[in-house]
């Protein structure tokens, strides 16, 4: 992102009534009025007001953790968010769930011609907030447009740094027998809040997604227990693609119990509805925990005093089982698998 | 990126005949398959094999610089290179251009239905290659499917860190009157290529894209010359736009040289035919380098006998001007404004 510090465009860019054009993706003073009047203003921080393609800063000492994510989320304003605030929180999650500290973020935007400003100025805010809310600062950027037919309003790109403190291990591939599988609250809303707009459903409670950064509870976590030996996001594919790849990764077996998974009552009844199983649609708030045993309550009860963590359960254990398998014992005494394969599998859900 | 090491899916991907559905970006088992035998085999490294949905390394000491680019280029597929070169090229150069030795990239993906995955193949490989040739590992990533008619094929966004050695300063703030600026070869290349298989133009010298990592040649110029002010890449609205942006971060004027701005006469000649000025044409394998006017021979005899730099030149140089023009001293010996807002903008050139 190379941007002037003063534009001499004269007039400033019409935010309420105007649309993204294809000269705003074109490298020329269009784009970078764009970027300083939306951008810049909303993400202000000192290595953006340097102007430069590339931000440089000092990390703090430790490994760095990294990842990106687009997001292609549709509709792009859902209950409890829009595109901008999950595109924060789930980066600031992939680097939280590496046991890392999240620090800096950029920004990739693909605009298609003919976006209202407005929309992209709110999507932009809720951006700003979301950063700030977590700690973190959006860095650089980037901004691209493409011809109306050829995007679906704005995909945006998270990538993003932080530093794993030292003594912190977690991994997928650390899971072992006898530990224990906990989660931070109700499964489902995220993908069912999406659905349930997209498909112009109304229920008598809303249901809101549980879009959030994670990242404030996974420190107040492993402050408590730094011997968590897991932690992951369970976003696309729900919590049964989660724990089906941290089976896979580990070499082992989990088993669930169904009457301890939290989901919500309307959760529920819009997933009969939907066609859908909770267990397989997607969060944006929640974090799958493995700990050794004899740290399970007290992780559990540090969990429960965060405010993101208030309906936090144990709601399963690792087996040893060398076949992976993911399994449930139901609410009527049963046993049945939980497969990745199972389930509706959702589109354009983040 | 979370990846089943052990894909439980009884048939691999048809690469030769398959095309990209909404299924591969949706978390199930074929996204997961998907990724394991098209990215993974291609990108193959330490950090990827881990699985995670983030990547943990160490990085050298020094400060971080980190840049992200989002490419959508059309065509996908140029005289010189593809959308997956590029990105690799695109993100190696901005951190280079911050003074940074490039380490490790992400890599984002938004496809589009129906994409034959033999072309993502080609991309991808062509991905793998650069980054190899470049010395950077691509470590972690994403993949979202967007259904047909909401992209164009594929869309890419790279993310990149490195490190900025002790003593290295380079910022578009820091030319200063009397410094010279210099360029390591023809300018207009990437622009004219993609822009005539575009309009479907052939010539009698097919003009390739100078698409390239520009790292190699950016270390061996500051370990001769570690007083090198600015380097920046001219990619988007060119030599034009690029001059400008120092010009006003710098708070100085810019005279160029005509006579001395190295331009292909087959680029010459494309561009008259477009209606172009390869002053505003993008490059990808070009650099803008300012000096003090006492390093200039020396920088330029350095980028000489790099491969990469066998066409460098003196274009200009940097004066006292508090309005921060930009100026070309013409051949027939006249002077013209260098305005970025002069000279057509093409969308999408990357």
């Amino acid at each position: 992102m190379s941007i002037l510090g003063k534009s001499r465009l004269a007039r400033p860019l019409d935010i309420a009534n105007g649309r993204v054009d294809m000269s705003h993706g074109a490298g020329g003073r269009t784009m970078i009025q764009l970027i300083g009047e939306l951008f810049l203003s909303a993400f202000d921080n000192e290595f953006l007001r340097r102007e430069h393609d590339a931000a440089i800063f000092q990390l703090p000492p430790g490994r760095v953790v990294m990842s990106t994510d687009s997001f292609v989320v549709t509709p792009t304003f859902f209950p409890g968010g829009n595109i901008g605030s999950l595109a924060v929180h789930g980066t600031v999650n992939d680097l939280a769930m590496g046991g890392g500290v999240p620090q800096y973020l950029t920004a990739g935007f693909i605009l298609e011609e003919g976006l209202p400003l407005a929309e992209l100025a709110t999507i932009v805010e809720s951006m700003a907030d979301a950063a700030r809310d977590a700690g973190v600062a959006i860095v650089t950027g980037d901004t691209k447009v493409v011809e109306k037919g050829h995007g679906d309003g704005i995909y945006i790109n998270t990538s993003g740094v932080g530093v794993v403190p030292d003594g912190i291990e977690i991994g997928g591939e650390r899971a072992l027998p006898g530990d224990l599988v906990l989660v931070n609250g109700t499964l489902g809303d995220h993908g069912v809040a999406v659905m349930s707009k997209r498909e112009n459903m109304s229920f008598s409670t809303q249901i809101l997604s549980d879009s959030q950064a994670l990242n404030d509870l996974v420190q107040a976590m492993l402050s408590a227990v730094p011997g968590v030996r897991v932690l992951r996001d369970p976003t696309r594919g729900g919590l049964g693609a989660t724990l089906n790849e941290i089976a896979n990764q580990s070499g082992v077996g989990i088993e669930l119990d169904e009457a301890q998974i939290p989901v919500r009552t309307e959760v529920k009844s819009a997933c009969e509805l939907l066609g859908l199983d909770p267990l397989f649609v997607a969060n944006e708030g929640k974090l799958i925990a493995i700990c050794p045993p004899e740290n399970a309550e007290n992780l559990l009860a540090i969990m429960r005093t965060h405010r993101k963590g208030k309906s936090a359960a144990i709601i399963g254990r690792v087996l040893e089982d060398s076949r992976c398998f993911v399994r449930m014992k139901t609410q009527i005494g049963g046993t049945r698998m939980v497969d990745w394969m199972a389930g509706e599998q959702l589109p354009r859900i983040c």
